[in-house]
């Protein structure tokens, strides 16, 4: 049986590595795709000039397929969509989709569309719109969120659309990515792990926090603003907490609470400050346990999801 | 392969049902036991008395093996323990466990006991006391809740306690089941789906609300105070929020936000109020599709987990 997201992607494994702004640049993305994968640059709020030589940069290391991750409410956004549809890398995935009309757009160019989805509705209408497949992003993702969960999500996107559903959110082992296939998905997207791969140019104090985290280690911010992140708890984090407790109040406003993340992602995430700066990281930041090369991070979900599979009918006793 | 939740609880599938305050009486966890799963009765705030009279109707209605589940935070508690320990019910599940102490105390009765836990150091605490099982319950379940995912806490408890794993949450059909055994499950507990199964009491509009309810039906309350809770969107959750707005401001005491949902559980599920009364349910409600008999949804997910555990090895290609 062929898999339909390795097949649309023309890649060897179906493991994206999730777009994450000051993370996913070309060396992590180069990896990923060279490792089999499809690995994505993160253009998040990055000008348009960089996200230009971020593409370059990635032709240069690999000969595979890569994609590049666009947040359509980021401020850059359209400068960012004309080097996009000039370069035309060969996959775009869309988070934080506001209008599906750009789907037809981009697929002009040749480029594969995969939206970022967390609600039935928008998978129905991302399908309409003629994107490629959809990525199924449960709560337990890092940064910017949706409220369902990816046991949940997964069935229930895969029950309404017809193209190739990507589960993404809580997905760190071989284990998860066999759970996902059982709940329907075709393929996985991981950011989380792929953030201690050598190849990742993070800070090391940021690598050195997501080897450590425990399962209460992560904290949903911004909620009270409606546009709730999921980072590591720091400084910053309960800095939130005080701000959103005086926006209920009615004493700031949604703005004045969502200023406090300006520049705090790059700040941890490039220099290291890990008290101040912004931490995105999922749930399954308690779970990743070791730094390795992106291919052999690859190569040892494989393995480990197949083993998994494969014991799965014998373990899973159900009647005795 | 024997499977160590049948042979620890004395039951023929290790499908639980989860103990639900106002819901799960005599009748439903009858039903369950009889279709070779565990039935339980949520004792929530019910009278010392009445919950005895709800275990000898279950004994009298089942031969099987049944639980009672217990919260330690509840005002009838010491109470309904005296019950407990004198009519020693097979299983005691335990929501809210303020203290590992009731563990032995349970078990000097013959009793086997299930904490329900939503992080790992309890799970691995439990352990310690002599737990017979963990029930490890994700986000997605509706109710008090904690703030992992079941697909990441499950993984997250099997690797810490060396005892059965029980997952819940997010769980309401096989394909679920099959997923959280390949994260290191060995039995399953649902809530959500039986609340429409036939023999379940709760009013009947209740069970058109969660025939019907998509995947943005849940909420969760009372975050604010520290209690989450998730429930079915109504005029009552909408009021939590205004409370809440007002507990943050200082406004208001976390009791006046408590004492809002004082009563509302037994209005929704016995009287039917679906507007002002407090509608526990799972995210996972957005799957379930039809009301069955107690056994005939044991029996249909006993047979789609086990499609899906033998076509996953084929089904999950994962390289080409």
């Amino acid at each position: 049986m062929p898999n339909r997201v390795c097949d649309i992607l023309d890649i060897d494994h179906p493991i994206l590595q999730g777009g994450m702004t000051w993370v996913s640049d070309a060396s992590l993305a180069s990896a990923v795709s060279n490792g089999g994968g499809l690995g994505i640059i993160g253009a998040g709020a990055m000008p348009a000039a960089l996200l230009q030589g971020e593409i370059r940069k990635t032709r240069d290391l690999t000969g595979r397929p890569f994609g590049v991750n666009l947040i359509m409410i980021n401020p850059e956004f359209e400068r960012q969509l004309e080097v996009v549809m000039a370069e035309a890398p060969p996959v775009v995935t869309l988070g934080a989709v506001q209008s599906t009309a750009i789907i037809p757009e981009l697929k002009s160019r040749g480029i594969k569309v995969l939206p970022v989805v967390a609600a039935a509705a928008i998978a129905r209408r991302a399908e309409q719109y003629g994107a490629d497949a959809v990525i199924a992003e449960g709560t337990e993702s890092g940064g910017h969120i949706g409220e369902t969960t990816t046991m949940v999500l997964t069935p229930l996107i895969s029950r309404t659309v017809d193209i190739p559903v990507i589960a993404a959110g809580g997905i760190a082992s071989g284990g998860a990515v066999a759970a996902v296939f059982a709940l329907g998905a075709e393929g996985v997207q991981l950011g989380t792990r792929f953030v201690v791969a050598e190849e990742c140019t993070v800070h090391a104090a940021v690598k050195e926090k997501f080897l450590k985290a425990g399962d209460r280690a992560t904290v949903v911010t911004a909620r009270s603003i409606g546009y709730p992140v999921r980072t590591i708890k720091n400084k910053l984090a309960t800095s939130y907490s005080a701000w959103e407790k005086k926006y209920m109040a009615g004493e700031c406003t949604a703005m004045d609470v969502e200023n406090l993340g300006l520049g705090k992602l790059r700040e941890a995430m490039c220099e290291g400050n890990v008290r101040d700066g912004s931490i995105m990281a999922g749930q399954c930041v308690a779970l990743v346990e070791k730094a390795q090369p992106a291919a052999e991070i690859i190569a040892e979900i494989i393995a480990e999801a197949e083993a998994v599979a494969r014991d799965l009918p014998s373990r899973m006793v159900l009647s005795r």
